[in-house]
């Protein structure tokens, strides 16, 4: 059991944290070429305060700065988080612009590390606790999606072999999420990118989760296999990303060994629910607003029967 | 349909990336206090070209950087953008340990981004080919696990209720995965941790995905709430993260409105699965080898019939 707080509560840190303050008045003092000399103490770095004893400081993009060298704001920075560390903080958030990142080498050598960066900021922090840092991690995982467009009325399945790959195996059209895009868009964005084919999400057939994934990173890799109802079927298919696509006789599919073992395991998938009932293989989709942050959210799982679904508790 | 080179293909590039080599003798040199004035020119950064037409630069961590000043950074690495692009380099890749941050500003000014962060270093990219940059993005999200641990024998389901939040509705006890984990086994890691009960992994019930979550830093966020065999049934709950936990009848549970909206299609598909068979509603889950990687990966999906898995295709 751990004791508070953990990385779930942190995030709500994000929640509630304002852009910082940043006062004392020499922030801003000092012409062109002035020697800037403040005296030291935590009033040079003035930050918010959250619910869970961190403090974070976000540094101004512009401005204030400008004249503050590396030297001086890691001897300020040094006395504020001794100021925090009598006062009983347990963590230090610094949020640096790219253009303030001479300020990033200083706050690291007093232990701050990388928390993340993107675009045109990166944020770093400080573990003032007890024991281990526990800060909540930032992203672990990519996101692929593939699609397994079938045509119920041919019985037919749409495959591709990629350029660029050791193997010419036999797989579904997929690529990776891009930010906050849905699994099943991914999936028909990738289809009709890949091969020209328009379709319709139905629902996700799998899941596989792998790690430390180089072409991740080194980070963790969520590859998603949704079931697709064509809505198109002549296929013009990307000579850059294929070296064939065709419409395969499911059959075909599941008997092939060039193939992958996910692809494989799939296609059987495909073949039980065409025989007994696609409701037997599918989780499907539905969209519901979040009790806590009011966002909408997709929930992936087996359709309930109608009793259950409007069941309200029995014996 | 996408040229080349895409998201997916780039992400190859770290497979084949190798440390850059820094020529051009005067990066080591200068004394203390020397003034240090090389000739401009792309020989100043040569890094290792990969198959996809970028160019990835390793800055050292020590030593051979430790005269080279910003400015002289900026000049020399503007120098070298301007031979990659007359050379038909269509991306750089810039890696720079966190003390040699200063030389992040420099590349900022000449239009690298943060690709990202973590820990000790960062990695910067500046996109040199047509239109808007095709380089693949960096782990898009954070991954929650829930475990819904159900006693067959009494009918009973674990729930809890998290302190610190608005409303103290009944959920499945859970938290985020830790770096490299697998799903099931951060489900019973967290019931553990929350509740002091041991389990075992069955099945994955239902997927959340949700965007743009502040909880999640901005990014998105994979909810996923797994079936839990018990081993134990002695509540010793965390007091710091839980109000309250108990072992509640499954009936209870699909009948309070006490609940999330997720947590209620849950119980009714316990219910449901309890009654006519989990079979019905589970996603079980298999170890493989990748094809290509030769790392393992756990995939999960509506468990085939025995005459399916065996199959070698029929009509």
């Amino acid at each position: 059991m751990l004791p508070l707080p953990t990385g779930r509560f942190w995030r709500a840190v994000l929640l509630r944290t304002c852009s910082a303050r940043l006062l004392g008045h020499h922030w801003a003092s000092g012409g062109p070429g002035c020697r800037w000399n403040p005296p030291v103490g935590a009033e040079e770095l003035r930050g918010e305060l959250d619910r869970f004893g961190g403090v974070s400081v976000r540094l101004p993009r512009l401005g204030a700065l400008d004249r503050l060298d590396a030297a001086s704001f890691q001897r300020d920075l040094q006395a504020a988080v001794q100021q925090w560390r009598s006062e009983g903080r347990i963590a230090v958030w610094l949020h640096i612009p790219i253009l303030q990142s001479r300020f990033i080498a200083p706050a690291a050598s007093l232990g701050f590390r990388f928390h993340h960066a993107e675009s045109d900021s990166s944020t770093l922090t400080l573990w003032l606790g007890e024991g281990p840092s526990r800060l909540p991690g930032y992203a672990t995982h990519q996101v692929g999606v593939a699609g397994a467009v079938f045509d119920e009325n041919t019985r037919k399945i749409l495959v591709v072999q990629d350029r660029n790959k050791l193997k010419n195996m036999w797989k579904f059209p997929g690529g990776l999420s891009e930010p906050g895009e849905d699994i099943g868009d991914t999936a028909v964005r990738e289809v009709f990118e890949e091969t020209g084919i328009k379709s319709e999400f139905r629902s996700l057939l799998s899941i596989r989760q792998q790690h430390t994934d180089p072409r991740a990173f080194g980070k963790s890799d969520m590859y998603i296999i949704c079931r697709l109802k064509p809505h198109s079927f002549t296929i013009n298919f990307c000579q850059h990303e294929c070296l064939r696509c065709e419409w395969m006789d499911l059959n075909d599919l599941v008997k092939t060994e060039n193939t992958t073992p996910i692809t494989s395991r799939v296609a059987r998938l495909l073949l039980y629910g065409y025989r007994e009932g696609f409701d037997k293989i599918d989780f499907t989709v539905e969209e519901l607003p979040a009790v806590y942050t009011g966002l909408f959210y997709k929930l992936y799982h087996k359709e309930l029967p109608d009793n259950y679904r409007t069941m309200t508790g029995m014996d």
